[in-house]
């Protein structure tokens, strides 16, 4: 038995897809048996690292996601449209769906789910969270049966990048940004890295499948990394921190409403201060890591590429084998693998970011006065905030500069607090306002 | 479609796997679909941590393993017989296995994987290895398309907390057992765990994984943490490197035998010294972590709880519902899944381990002679060892302490080395030797 696949995309993903699958040696057998049979690319004419036969190339996709003799779609287009449309042509027509697309799924997760569930295809998305790393298969089965708390995850390769260099050197965002450009680990346009936007998609997704239930984009808070400075790394290294741009989704239990057992979901992006103990912690440059907590199992944690042309390539040709395999034990039956396929229809409920309860850690510049420290703690009271630390670091242009670390508070509190802050007169800014971990 | 399980034993893990089916609210819908037929014990009147009804347990494990009615047999003696002789009665008797003992598999992997092929049964087994930390699946699955080079673990959480706390405390080998085995950490006779048996075990079945071979437990080199002492713990230190116990196996690609693409593995259980940014040398206390390095892949870390009932449990059900699930997929077909299956029949060739090639760290007591420096740098040299650093340490009773640091030596030159070094008039002794990641 072989299968057909047709490849959406021959960019760098798609190359790497197309090297392991042209090159099965030594590999799993069952690589044999997959075989590109059509590979859909905008361009006939550019010059690829891949050999492909001409006659399997073409720029009309929608001949591949229509063609009869194809058993699995192999989507890695990128970007939002034409890649929609084209996964739930290909769903239509009865094929299985292999992307790396976190963007389409994020958003149109609800749609092309229900789409296969009637169909009966499968939709497999390993490589759209952390690259190469496993973490979409091990959350549906090896971790299928543990109730999870929560995920946490440096899942965006290029911030992380950013912030491990400002760390190391000292330098500021944009000068690092621009370096980060020019070296090929930042994109031209990079707002969907540095705001956050990318990391948000990835958890939106890890949040479906631990909590098996539809997420809402839009109900996921995210905050990017351009307000992080590189005075806000060098305080929180000395109050034995690391900043990183975690994803974060959470279980949390309601005890202050009156529906019985109601449950909300935390999901955010926001750089935050990570204990420098903390295994996150210690996960530099473009490498991407998940911790997952849950019970009984405690805690694990998934490291390793984040990005790349081979281990995101690795992550998408698993997928493959797993349909391919799956078809294979199922025969001429028609059920489908019950840890695959994905059938939760309710959305869950999110927590506003203003209930979250947190620590948080905030830079207030101030006009030197002697009463300053005080009106500063009488505004954080008013609100019910409660301080660990308050510390006058020193003076930028003729500013005093004050970092305050807070206990657990209630986000809307805090804000409250700040907001009455800013309003008196001896302060002249809040630059920097972060999560503490 | 309902899936009966036969347990056999109720201790730790099998108390965490009867809990986790006993409650399935909130976890995966599947397992709602499997039941607890029968459990098997060896005293039916001790007191139990988790409710079975009493006409659900019996002493009579033969009898659990030949019921017609029971789907899957799940493993949790522990220990070689009676587990070894049920396990196979079991697949005689066409029962798919599920098992968390590392013990059996490295020594009777062959036997039952066999046995298990020709009834066409699954034997998994992710609770073998790392407890609740999924790596056996994904190295079959998410993982399968790569060319794995390199699986490097701390495997064993009891030497890992040893160690870890010799590190921390400055304390001695002996003394650190002793309170471990006070506090729980440490069995009663700590021979498997503190000689590395447990952690070669474990290797095996990884290598045999990634390697797609059968391993012979006796050509896993081993060597425990006996000889690890305080004074080598902060000479390491000194040097950037923390001291871990590390299961080894890796491709080696063999240059200089005549044999075209003869191919040799090394697999290899040693305390060794880590560099302290390595992403293992942050690994403290019971927890377990596995690096995989791979092509396309790079390298990708699995992080978690080695040992402990609800992890190891965790990691037993995923096994179960993975079986169910294929089981359900496949209908009345009989087609064995191909990436739950195991079919490799040929052994590995493993390489002595006088044909390692790797840097050492040996301290040597020698009498405080001006000119000891100059014979050691001789002998060493005589046998092509390149030092990379050599340091006299101190002193103790009388005796100097000289640290050596070799390059990349093959280890039978060190071996033929640290003879000549022995039988010098000037040293007394070689009280440790240790191998350099």
């Amino acid at each position: 038995m072989a299968f057909k696949i047709g490849l959406l995309g021959l960019g760098t993903v798609g190359t790497g897809t197309a090297k392991i699958l042209q090159d099965p040696t030594g590999r799993n057998p069952l690589l044999q048996t997959i075989d590109i049979h059509r590979v859909g690319v905008r361009s006939l004419d550019k010059p690829r690292s891949v050999k492909v036969p001409s006659e399997v190339m073409t720029t009309d996709l929608e001949s591949i996601v229509t063609d009869p003799e194809i058993d699995i779609i192999v989507e890695l287009l990128g970007g939002l449209e034409p890649a929609r449309s084209l996964i739930l042509n290909a769903i239509s027509h009865g094929k299985h769906i292999v992307t790396a697309n976190k963007a389409v799924i994020a958003r149109y997760g609800a749609e092309i789910f229900t789409a296969a569930e009637e169909k009966g295809v499968y939709v497999l998305l390993e490589a759209a969270v952390g690259g190469g790393i496993p973490v979409i298969q091990p959350l549906k089965q090896s971790l299928g049966v543990n109730q999870i708390h929560s995920i946490t995850g440096i899942v965006n390769g290029t911030t992380n990048y950013i912030l491990t260099r400002m760390e190391s050197e000292g330098g500021e965002f944009a000068d690092i940004l621009a370096d980060a450009q020019k070296l090929g680990y930042a994109e031209a346009d990079p707002t969907a890295d540095v705001e956050g936007l990318d990391a948000a998609d990835k958890i939106a997704i890890l949040a479906s499948l631990a909590f098996a239930g539809r997420i809402k984009l839009e109900d996921v808070h995210c905050e990017g990394i351009r307000q992080v400075s590189a005075a806000d790394i060098a305080y929180a290294q000395n109050l034995g921190f690391v900043i990183k741009l975690l994803a974060v989704a959470k279980r949390e239990a309601r005890v202050a409403t009156s529906e019985p057992e109601s449950e909300m979901l935390q999901i955010r992006v926001h750089p935050t201060l990570v204990p420098q103990a903390h295994p996150l912690a210690s996960i530099h440059g473009v490498y991407n890591a998940i911790l997952v907590e849950g019970e009984p199992l405690g805690q694990v944690m998934f490291f390793g590429p984040g990005a790349g042309s081979g281990p995101t390539a690795s992550a998408v040709v698993s997928d493959i084998l797993n349909i391919a395999a799956v078809l294979k034990t199922a025969g001429e039956t028609h059920h489908l693998h019950p840890l695959l396929s994905c059938v939760h229809q309710h959305y869950c409920s999110i927590a506003p970011i203003s209930e979250l309860v947190t620590r948080f850690y905030a830079r207030i510049m101030t006009k030197d006065r002697p009463s300053v420290i005080g009106h500063l703690g009488i505004s954080f009271g008013n609100h019910g905030v409660s301080l660990e630390s308050v510390v006058q670091i020193g003076f930028q242009n003729e500013l005093a500069e004050i970092v305050v670390v807070t206990h657990d508070v209630r986000e809307g509190n805090f804000r409250k607090a700040l907001a009455e802050i800013q309003a008196l007169e001896a302060v002249d800014s809040i630059p920097s306002i972060l999560r503490v971990l």
